[in-house]
């Protein structure tokens, strides 16, 4: 039995049993737009929930009824202006401990211009940055990532898959 | 400034700046155990959050005060009784958007048994599993992973990292 402490905008907060803290937290899309010449796209923003910025690949919410692959397209549009043909690569819990948050994660191919609207409370500056140089900096501890984007890295990197 | 609407035992929900929904919430560890012969080491478990069972390498959270390779080496022998020589691999925001969760992953080298209880909340299953098997199974959508875990088969999978 979920009892509910919270039901906001996009997550809610429950109970289940009187034990388990649980997050009810809408689905995501994160992308991975890479190019032989400039390397891999990424957002730098702050987050309010880390208190810090961070070096993201493009990601964003599913809204209700939307599917990922609409989201995907959606978000590239909006903090990229880009459009392209989508690869579905791989599904993931961000955190099943104490959250139902799914990820899906696509490549990107042959992307091109769209036209798209950045969202009034996102602060994003779009960087391409060589996914070599970026891994090297996650795993010293110096660049702050999210698990979407160093999943994404790590496909960016492993030429064989 | 930050209103809190509810504190909990792993989690607290906090509302900043009348506008953010941020879950505040114990940073966690993650490990690959890897062997030549058996694989790549797993547990499944339900998860009470996403409503089902999960196929996840050996994970946890860090307690108040312990550093993230003591509740590695912690968390190893509670779920798999093993214990090993431990290299931080990469540390990563699980979902910044929403969440401070940070998770460090370490690799295992040389594990050997030893003594741990596990958690009495735990109903796990240890399994190991060839790597490139789980990995196919995670691309096609036909098992449900933690990002901790695909990251750990992206670096388990990519031998020349």
């Amino acid at each position: 039995m979920r009892r509910y402490v919270y039901q906001g905008k996009i997550l809610s907060l429950a109970i289940e049993d009187e034990h388990w803290e649980i997050v009810e937290h809408k689905d995501a899309v994160a992308l991975l737009v890479q190019d032989p010449e400039r390397g891999v796209l990424f957002v730098r923003q702050y987050r309010p929930a880390v208190g810090g910025r961070t070096l993201e690949i493009p990601a964003g919410l599913i809204e209700p009824g939307e599917r990922p692959e609409s989201a995907a397209a959606r978000e590239l549009a909006e903090e990229a202006q880009l459009g392209g043909r989508l690869e579905r690569l791989a599904e993931f819990y961000v955190s099943p401990g104490f959250t139902d948050e799914k990820t899906y994660l696509f490549r990107v191919h042959d992307p091109r211009p769209a036209a798209g609207t950045p969202d009034a409370d996102e602060e994003l500056e779009v960087v391409w940055l060589d996914p070599d140089d970026v891994l090297a900096g996650v795993c010293a501890g110096s660049v702050q990532v999210s698990a979407a984007t160093l999943i994404g890295l790590l496909y960016a990197t492993g030429a064989e898959r």
